[in-house]
């Protein structure tokens, strides 16, 4: 998927929301877990009620680990009902991997390679070699972390650095060298809304996917103050706020109710924004 | 496994060989291929070989994610077998995991709840909420990069801080602090064997996994000279230079031989040492 692509479906659905699909079988409704796939169950229902709203999902690899091989059947699955159903949405997955030469290439073909993601988020510690072979498939997107929503970003990214700024931001400065803003996005948490302003300095036209609106205490509006570009530039993740908000047999009703909430914000700030 | 157990593996096997399992199965010999799980196969074979010589065994997860499911499926098998044949020999999940909070905790159930692992590594960018949920577990280990073995280890773990030193030895002194040398290990390249030294200051009593001996150039004496501790603390791993020095149908044979000659090394190292 294209920048432009991406930035044509902001525009028809005026939402710039990504939704995660962090599905704990311990959460999902009792009804669904006399499926054959309790987890594909819920995500199915969960994709056909927001799919209005969203422009990206984001399944979080840990959730399917968690059920081994089945597992990772369940998120097989539910990547491909989303490109049978919804093929105009994007898919990033949420795996924070993070390692180099022909191990990186192994993960950038485990999840590119069958067309299983357009984006895969990565850890930037080991540098270049963790992201170069992600950049090799046309299309497809390095999503790397530069400043995330967790109290303990403070223990390493915030560090200053003895040449002058912090961490994330040398992070970013080198790593966007690396590719575009075609094939690199950056994950900033929206709990650090403010050090968007800085961000944007160094990469005014990459798509940052923001984590923390909501359940982490980010706001939305400061989010777009600060990040929105010419093109938006965003896409603002909600995972529980969504999928969990209701934990009946209503939950999909709610999960759209939610996400068009959500939506409907989103409008607001992309016309404010002159989008 | 607790660090007690694991030197007394050390010092009966007279070795400090970490075997890891980067299996491809692409360069797996042509007779196995039609095995019902060629992965597992080979893998079972490679054990039986280098099992007295080895004190560890290192599946490199993304090898097995690039094949989904069944990959997942090979992984699982290997490690049964390993613990129900050779239940002394730890195992160490190659995964560089990190993400937070509940997503770390489900990574963390993924490899301990069953058992999978007696270790995993895990990237600290994102800081201590990456490292928490993995020190829940008794007689687990989290195994956390500090400063590795590929050339871009200089882009962001070299970055000098402005209160001093490295990032990696940021990394080394925060991070130690939140377990202790009986569920925390940390991962030095071996081509960084000299920086073993001043790691050695920081964290005296912790076990090193050392990676990047023999193809990436590392030197096995060096490591010894500046790694080693009272208890050894040390786990050298060693890949393709053992699983695929020979891509023929005597495979195995040849694994035997060299991870052999790697123990015989590891032998006069430690009795150089007092050992």
């Amino acid at each position: 998927m294209t920048s432009s692509e991406l930035f044509e479906q902001i525009r028809r659905k005026r939402s710039f929301l990504c939704v995660g699909l962090d599905t704990d079988p311990n959460k999902i409704p009792q009804r669904l877990l006399s499926e054959d796939d309790p987890v594909f169950a819920f995500n199915r229902a969960i994709v056909d009620a927001t799919a209005a709203y969203a422009v990206c999902y984001k399944p979080n690899l840990a959730f399917y680990e968690e059920n081994g091989a089945k597992g990772w059947e369940s998120f097989v699955k539910t990547v491909r009902y989303i490109r049978d159903n919804y093929p105009e949405i994007m898919i990033i997955a949420d795996a924070k991997r993070g390692d180099i030469g022909n191990t990186s290439q192994m993960y950038a073909r485990a999840f590119f390679s069958q067309d299983l993601a357009d984006g895969v988020t990565l850890s930037p510690y080991m540098g270049r070699d963790t992201v170069d072979p992600f950049l090799r498939f046309d299309g497809k997107w390095a999503v790397i972390l530069a400043l995330t929503s967790n109290p303990s970003a403070a223990d390493f990214e915030m560090q200053r650095l003895e040449e002058g700024g912090y961490l994330y931001e040398k992070v970013i400065d080198v790593s966007s060298g690396w590719g575009t803003a075609e094939n690199m996005m950056y994950v900033v948490g929206a709990t650090q809304a403010r050090m968007l302003k800085g961000i944007r300095e160094l990469i005014p036209n990459h798509f940052l996917l923001v984590p923390g609106v909501g359940a982490q205490g980010g706001s939305l509006e400061e989010v777009a103050r600060y990040g929105m570009n010419d093109r938006c530039g965003l896409l603002v993740n909600s995972s529980r706020g969504i999928i969990y908000a209701d934990r009946s047999e209503l939950f999909a009703d709610t999960a759209a109710k939610k996400a068009a909430e959500m939506a409907a914000q989103m409008a607001e700030l992309l016309s404010a924004h002159g989008l």
